[in-house]
């Protein structure tokens, strides 16, 4: 499994705190918008639907450890990795860094669900076809 | 329509930014969470039900003059009054201050709507006992 | 003044709400960004330093209409504009649009100050050769 | 190291997402959130100050667990625990649930430092009447 992807991500001024750095809780957020960039790259969308119906990924997990401190306007490489691949969840890792220093290192572990309206989300194995393209990083 | 009604906030370190006050943007969060605490306040809630299905009021105007700054651990008082009940739409208002120090003021105006499930939402007149609510500033 | 600067924003899953859609309050931080872009198009930031110490712009109102739903993974046109240069302020116009369907409308207004630390900001008149910048949209 | 304490926080509407729950990245700020009012709990702040210039905890790791989700409106309790104060750190444990309901558990690990301006932050060995105080879970 060595699937890579790298975004690139602006640290806006919003999400800086009276420390005058980007907020802890902002790299959850990058993550995400990483990982949901990744899905994309993947021809996908983390919100997807087939013949049965919605097909969605909450998130069980998600932790960060921080190296160094990033401000305002400065641009991130985020590099995103599938770690694993498990029946029913995927994990994914992230690097975050700023002109090759280190910044954060995280992951999310989200597992595979069909959501219906006033249901509780229910975990369904991953189709074959979808963790073939989490495995290989691509497309196909 | 004079009904006013004080709800109190405090800043959180993760709405400020590396200007060192809260962001303006934080403002809108602050008027929204406020308009909401007034609505169960009326024994109610922004996102209601009643026998013809769900009852949400979208936004469709907002705006904020900003007037001295705030920090981190401030306590803000936050008045909220209904400054007009028209067939359809009502109009909030919002002054902020600190410890008798004017802070800010603001406004939103959103829409009775039905929303159903897909489709986009249906403005509809304000059921009277609602707009009576409103314009008491009270459940009764 | 005719400037004019555009800019694409991918609306993120977590500036989505529970009615489905991106939440009121994430246009504030859409133009804000927006913004920020424009004033790094004009080779400048909107936190900035000359030799007489840093000039920063503090927001003293803001607001914005809204005339329809956008959603997860929708992809923003934002038009920014220079409505008006004042001696002390500048007011920024934005338009939203998605494929041509208008979104929202909205303004920011903001003042040149000199900041220092542990002082309220001080206004100051805006130097003539920003002030060029920001009437022309352009770098020089 | 028996620490506790419980701090009650409501879902409000922009923390929500397009699946109708509390969004994950919420549950950092209010992990945050609990931990500042325990210090304000404990008779100090975050963000401190003595004779030898400030004092602040910036964060090195955090984590959480997702076991359910919160939707609009719902009133968490928040479990603060103290689990680990080492020479220069300190760990706060959390455990959010919901009339009873279990909705997660996380962890943020904080660093004691000197900030100076424009300075990167300096770790300094926790004082020992704050790291007495953590200890204890009280302002004594």
């Amino acid at each position: 499994m060595h699937s890579a992807f790298v975004q690139q991500r602006r640290v806006e001024f919003c999400e800086t705190d009276a420390a005058g750095i980007a907020h802890f809780s902002a790299f959850f957020q990058y993550m995400e918008q990483a990982e949901h960039a990744f899905w994309r790259h993947l021809g996908l969308s983390v919100h997807w639907s087939d013949a049965d119906g919605p097909i969605s990924w909450p998130r069980v997990s998600a932790h960060c450890d921080y190296v160094s401190a990033v401000r305002f306007e400065h641009v991130l490489d985020i590099v995103v990795r599938v770690d694993r691949v498990g029946e029913k969840s995927v994990t994914f890792g992230f690097e975050f860094s700023l002109g090759g220093r280190d910044v954060a290192k995280g992951s999310i572990t989200a597992v595979c669900c069909r959501v219906f309206p006033n249901q509780p989300p229910c975990a369904i194995p991953i189709p074959d076809w979808i963790a073939a393209r989490l495995r290989n990083g691509s497309p196909s």
